[in-house]
């Protein structure tokens, strides 16, 4: 069956966000070592995410909640506050910042709407993420909007069967093997990776894992066209 | 027309909320008023969290981030990092407590979910917001949940059109005017206002603001399919 709809996520394959967060995470440690030079400030914050994740889910508002959990446990409440008042400003630059795209990116997405519905399929705050999608300029381009908690066989299949479109139709496009390829795959529908320079280690996968068919990787999405159109 | 979908806003019409900030809100006036005795610190709570809307949206994350940021200001930078962690804590309770139905929700719904479709219409933190309907026990009922950033008209023409649904045969029922009734009647819709006993600052409209017909008041849930029935 030919692909008729072409789901993208956002973070990391339309838009720059992981080097954002690698960005802070630097900041956080060189404050951080000044008052406690021997710490594993990366280590931590990453083991505090993932005790916060049930309770937080993702996005810059429970990373910054973390790096100030991290600031005051790993300085064992010496920190200043003037400090944690820095560690805010933090958050809310990350999420003031232009949406910033990837080389290509609009023109491939303005080919593909011509052929394709496209759906925005991403994950995280919904608030922040619907800011991002509004300060990108390429809201115009998609048929929909879906904005969900975790990415997993279940959201994926409501999605799919709230609007109708058979697995075998469906293409999905994105940087994380974790979120974007193996539930995808699970439901028998296909899956494009296009890796991102930087990874978030809860993202990573190991490709043995993986499935040997079902899915493709491409180096950027200017290809993503053609490669379709084989399909 | 009859009405064929009824929409019910979830905080403070389905199950408590607000009580739920203003108890937090009660700690911190008085965990700062130890520091700084004579701050308002309602007053400026309240100011600052306006100033973040934008920035942070709804929820208890962002909420969380704002009491922080009060502290710290309010103490000029003088509050122990002990006492922000304590802050930290409040924000981790308020979503992991239970979800806490009012009085007739439960029998209500399983009512109205007989003779219509139930749509959750809620606004804020998508994760927090999942999390409680999860919690509740009623999510069965709902014929599907929409999850907004901003209760204004386009996002609720943008739920009915997304769903097929006339404007005339649906109604929703809330306990903010602001969010739940306003828009809905702008739109040509109908409309139920059931108070909650507390109202955030930031929710409240006067009363000769709005539309004289289009929306009647309920004292509780419970009475709710039988007005629906004389629709």
């Amino acid at each position: 069956m030919p692909i008729t709809v072409v789901g993208l996520d956002g973070d990391d394959t339309l838009w720059h966000n992981e080097t954002r967060f690698k960005l802070t995470q630097g900041e956080l440690r060189e404050l951080l070592n000044r008052h406690v030079p021997d710490a594993d400030v990366d280590r931590r914050l990453f083991e505090i995410e993932m005790k916060n994740l049930t309770v937080y889910g993702y996005g810059v508002k429970s990373f910054t909640l973390s790096m100030i959990e991290t600031a005051i446990q790993l300085t064992e409440g010496r920190i200043p506050a003037a400090d944690l008042e820095v560690i805010l400003g933090w958050g809310k630059r990350m999420l003031m910042m232009p949406t910033e795209l990837l080389d290509g990116v609009e023109p491939a997405l303005r080919e593909l709407s011509r052929r394709y519905d496209l759906l925005l399929i991403t994950k995280g705050d919904l608030f922040d993420q619907e800011s991002k999608l509004a300060r990108s300029g390429l809201a115009d381009l998609f048929l929909g909007v879906e904005i969900v908690s975790e990415k997993n066989v279940g959201s994926y299949r409501a999605i799919l069967s709230r609007r109708g479109i058979k697995p075998d139709e469906f293409v999905m496009v994105g940087n994380s093997l974790r979120s974007d390829i193996v539930p995808v795959l699970e439901l028998g529908a296909r899956a494009v990776h296009i890796p991102y320079h930087v990874t978030w280690r809860h993202e990573q996968v190991a490709e043995e894992s993986l499935p040997q068919s079902g899915w493709n990787r491409l180096e950027a999405i200017g290809d993503l066209s053609r490669l379709l159109a084989g399909f």
